[in-house]
């Protein structure tokens, strides 16, 4: 949802790393896991604070892994893998879980997914998984898993958080990946401006604000890395509530000048 | 420089507004505008805080503002301007400020500036200037911006800091702007993790982390809306101390599918 109220006095924001979660595993409440781990972290959670969980934890949670001996590969994955140097299975599950692929060049796979998103290899990753044959893919709704775990965490504490899954994507144009949100609840996603003025009355010039995006990225800050810090707390960003959905995030197609 | 030492420990963020800048005029010293706003609101500047500074007012500083009554239009901006529905004039501007084309659509134009970037009208841009003639382009070096702003802050406190010249630029597939660096000086820019290993000897998936962009993206959740705070101090982020250069950050043409 796209908020027209106006902006809020903007405030000290603070980005907080959760240290102490465990490994995740299949069936896992992440909810009770990050509650649990703010406390005994003296972290607490505040009303507005954004729980920001790395898309690998939430894939674990959800049992979003595929083992490759599982995975018969297709003639095209086959002569895929010969052409990237992997392992066939690899390329089969990254091409189920694409929707259409954007560009296939010996260097890079870049795939729509089911939900919208251009990505390398379609969110499909053997990083950070225990065991050599096990790959992620991203979890099945996001959106979903964000709303749940709001949901879940008013339940449990009584306060109502927002929550962003986020992944690291590529860029066009810029080198390196950078976080941003795959799946939101309970936050603004996109700060609509249009037709808003700057304070001497001209047309402001960015006029769609990612917000969501900008909150993935603030927390890969303390994530980034190794990934050791799946999950963080982004406190003190003031933003007009809403249902919002990181499908607001995906341009659409007919707009798209690269897809 | 892209750092190979191993990641420091994450530590808490804190993504702290300049609430007190005076409006920014041409020949302003912005290293004593940024030192004088910060003793006065009481935040200091310590070792390692990151300076972002938007780019509307190292433009302003600089003088890199044109005044559309001394501007020309060509045959092509004014047959464009029709298209766009735009003044000719600042068609104009923004053509002499491309290097190259990217695409002219009824609904975009996206080019190449001289520096690499590409972004939406080269940069060009008339929010934020006092003013209904003129327009702000691109600084001409925003890492030299950067370095004398880093250089200038030492010589006046004493103290090292890292400085990024950000903008909002749109994004390939992912609607809204996010805030970027266009420039910076002092900071790790990437951070390459290439043969890096997670904690169970894979091969990391991100390889390359565009920290510089993610560094401006969470000075963007508070400089964003109607950019009243053109400047933003982040604080506590760790990391090795580079000379960096945000031009690190253009994908080299030769290896970008999109441009």
């Amino acid at each position: 949802m796209k908020s027209q109220s106006p902006p809020p006095a903007p405030s000290q924001i603070e980005i907080i790393p959760l240290r102490s979660l465990p490994e995740i595993s299949r069936g896992d409440d992440l909810a009770l896991l990050v509650t649990e781990a703010v406390a005994r972290e003296k972290t607490g959670l505040q009303p507005g604070d954004v729980c920001v969980l790395a898309q690998k934890i939430v894939s674990k949670a959800e049992g979003q892994l595929v083992c490759l001996r599982e995975v018969t590969p297709s003639p095209l994955a086959r002569s895929w893998a010969r052409i990237r140097r992997e392992d066939p299975r690899f390329i089969e599950v990254v091409l189920r879980e694409s929707s259409r692929v954007v560009r296939m060049t010996e260097r890079a796979f870049l795939a729509e997914t089911r939900h919208g998103f251009v990505c390398a290899n379609a969110g499909v990753d053997r990083s950070n998984i225990p065991g050599k044959e096990w790959v992620s893919c991203l979890p099945a709704d996001p959106d979903a898993s964000a709303r749940r775990f709001v949901r879940r965490v008013r339940q449990l504490t009584g306060v109502s958080v927002g929550a962003i899954i986020s992944d690291t994507f590529g860029r066009a144009w810029r080198l390196g990946q950078a976080n941003v949100a795959i799946g939101a609840s309970g936050i603004e996603v996109i700060r609509d401006l249009r037709g808003g003025k700057d304070r001497y009355g001209h047309s402001l010039r960015s006029t769609m604000l990612a917000v969501a995006d900008e909150l993935a990225a603030a927390a890969g800050l303390v994530m980034g890395k190794s990934e050791q810090i799946p999950a963080v707390i982004v406190r003190g960003h003031r933003s007009a509530r809403a249902h919002g959905s990181a499908r607001e995030l995906i341009r659409p197609p007919a707009e798209d000048l690269f897809r």
